[in-house]
């Protein structure tokens, strides 16, 4: 730890074995620094206090919530303030009839989740991080989920926000109401911003009524091809699946290695789809997959369903135990996804490393995993060529480098490249416009 | 007109009439200044062209659609040039399998919808204007419509625009896939921010699969309370009508008075529903309706729920016959809706003008209509104050003072209510940042 060369804010935490165990997030790959210290407000003025101290010092701050991220956004920055939100955990308002709620970033997603459900009410963005992850960071991030099919992204569920500028200074954004369209639409600029323009404090979110628990279906595929061409025809038929994924050969085979699902012999590919309403999505599912060959089944029950869904569940598990990980997070347009997946499977071969490629395949967002030894040089070089072939690919297919997880440090200098020059330019005066010390946690996103 | 003092961009129209037949949108109280030309480029290159020169030059640039909004957005301002995008009407992809389409901005949303709708797709957003109004335009000020109660405003189906930069530069934001969290979310920075950043010349939209014709209910009610009442039961009783509005006894009665509609004696406010799904929407409409005292109908078929509709879309006309119209544009939550509706009528009675409140209901989005005799300048003066007084209700029951207008000259100085000191410095920030020689459209939306 450096030397603090002022005084630290008030409540400022030192030890350097806690600074350790704030410094990283989930991007296993990503480098941290050493922080200053560490501060963990429990209110709007505290954190204000705090922004106007670092503003006048210039130093840099790293807001965090649970650190679930992917990608590197909340690891430490050498000298930076860790501006943790985990103490500022209230539901301050959960309004029925109005179908809105106000909440603090630091609540844990499954928290809210459960206290609306308890109302009669859902809240749709689910992370798989949800049972950790907090709704500030699921909203620093723009976080995605399972049911993003059928129900959008955490930034369609964010109404307004309280945010703490980088000086100090309190904005608020957006509405309560449906609509509105009074000024520019700053919410869903600090959306997904990844704390780099503000420390949002305050979150209204829209909420919906409960819907049924889900029934779930499988399909068996002897090849990716007919897998793929069954999730065109589920999604251009009009069918809304709340969830829609896949599981490719090579995840299939990590899996299987592990336990026997009991699939049928032959099976390469997987598809699980769950309807959460009284419809005729699962008939219509399991009639598309048989029309390209497919052999599919639905849940007797939501035990079964559950089995249904464990082989795709199980994919992060096997790979973690197989060694380092750097998980992608490429979306396509629909219709590329076959040659998306496939394409992963070249590189995987090219490269001589191992990458599964599961995902939520109805939203064309997969998550190409390269498991890779981090103890051999080589290994590891490919690995990371791996990584970047991978998001050429997606650019190539017209897609983007990151679908959910963010940019962070992981995707950086590949932004840059989906951008373009003058994407890049404008997303450094909007930083300047909000941040011109460059406090808010610099060197992330945008180099 | 005043003399150029630069040289005009080619093809530059400076004929007096022409201009001064483009110098107003339909904000009839607005006012307009005098243009120095109009250009109509027919290219993303040519409105790089004239963007570069009005930059060079520092001449305001006024970005004109069909002129149908409704807040003096696309008003002339003194020696600007009006930069009409009505001949940029291509629509250059329409993918049926990814559902989404590429347009140009001077398409009409008719036209759009039309040919979506021929490829058995969906394109939800529908203004009033929808027969006149162009996308580029509902891009511009996030236009709403009848069905945004089910299928949310034009931001919600804007995946990625080209804009032309204040300075001529071309940015591309966005993306045309289902997902995407790589960089600052511009696209929705652009989507309402009314000609004041930049210039779009395409839109990427997405696309659903089209749905049915909408069957109609209507329902009767002797007061006020008990249609809010049953708007309040159908919207959090988890019923998603494709449409859902409401007349108040004041609109009742205006239109009550150039027509007989038949409505049973007593009625003084009428609420009309519409489902587009095989569902059970109408008959919990219903149910609702009568729950609260009310009578309902459901049509027998798209004849006679055009008839229930009639009435609804007759306000305007009525009201328009009467006089001059201020049109407001409040946004309330959903349970504030009679409060705004009784204040409204509190309102009128109080300054001596008639206001009628109708509106789209399901989303707290009403537009108290002020009629008034514009030759008398003291019921002029109570009209203005009473639109005042509008706004000022709507803000105090937690709502906007703009469901879907926008803000353009006719609310500006009210923007600066709704967003406090800090919310109009980041304004004036981003501004800055993206027009630093105040070029795009200025004195619209803020002073």
């Amino acid at each position: 730890m450096r030397a603090p060369l002022v005084a630290l804010p008030p409540g400022a935490v030192t030890d350097p074995d806690v600074l350790a165990a704030h410094s990283k997030d989930h991007a296993s790959t990503c480098p941290a620094g050493e922080a200053l210290c560490l501060v963990r407000p429990r209110s709007t003025e505290e954190v204000s206090a705090v922004l106007a101290f670092a503003h006048e010092h210039r130093i840099p701050v790293v807001p965090q919530g649970a650190r679930t991220g992917l990608s590197g956004a909340a690891n430490a920055i050498d000298g930076a303030i860790l501006l943790s939100l985990e103490r500022m955990t209230a539901i301050l308002d959960l309004d029925e009839e109005n179908q809105t709620a106000t909440v603090e970033p630091g609540v844990i997603n499954a928290d809210f989740s459960r206290a609306v459900a308890g109302r009669g009410l859902f809240y749709p963005p689910d992370p798989s991080s949800w049972e950790m992850s907090t709704l500030g960071g699921n909203v620093a991030t723009n976080a995605g989920g399972l049911c993003c099919v059928k129900y959008g992204v955490t930034a369609d569920w964010v109404r307004g926000l309280e945010v703490v500028l980088a000086d100090g200074r309190v904005l608020r954004t957006g509405r309560s109401t449906a609509k509105g369209v009074a000024g520019y639409d700053l919410t869903r600029l600090f959306v997904g911003s990844e704390g780099t323009l503000g420390v949002v404090t305050k979150i209204v979110t829209a909420l919906r009524p409960a819907v049924e628990a889900p029934r779930t279906a499988i399909a068996f595929f002897g090849d990716l091809d007919s897998a793929c061409a069954t999730v065109t025809d589920v999604m251009t038929g009009g069918l809304r699946p709340s969830l829609l994924e896949l599981i490719d050969p090579v995840g299939l085979a990590e899996v299987s290695r592990e336990r026997d699902y009991g699939f049928p012999p032959g099976t390469n590919t997987v598809l699980i789809a769950q309807s959460d309403a009284e419809d005729t999505v699962l008939e219509g599912f399991t009639t598309a997959a048989a029309r390209h060959g497919g052999e599919a089944l639905i849940a007797d029950g939501p035990e079964e369903g559950k089995l249904f869904l464990a082989a795709r569940r199980s994919v992060g598990l096997v790979l973690e135990k197989r060694g380092a990980m750097l998980s992608d997070d490429v979306c396509v347009p629909r219709t590329r996804l076959r040659e998306l997946v496939a394409g992963v499977g070249e590189i995987g071969r090219r490269q001589g490393v191992c990458i599964a490629c599961t995902g939520h395949a109805g939203d064309g967002n997969m998550h190409p995993t390269i498991v890779f030894d981090a103890a051999d040089p080589d290994e590891t070089r490919r690995a990371n060529e791996a990584f970047g072939d991978v998001m050429a690919l997606g650019l190539e297919l017209g897609g983007t480098i990151t679908g959910e997880h963010g940019v962070g440090l992981l995707k950086r200098d590949w932004l840059e490249r989906e951008l373009g020059p003058v994407g890049v330019d404008v997303h450094r005066s909007l930083k300047s416009a909000f941040d011109p010390r460059s406090i808010m946690n610099p060197g992330k996103v945008l180099a």
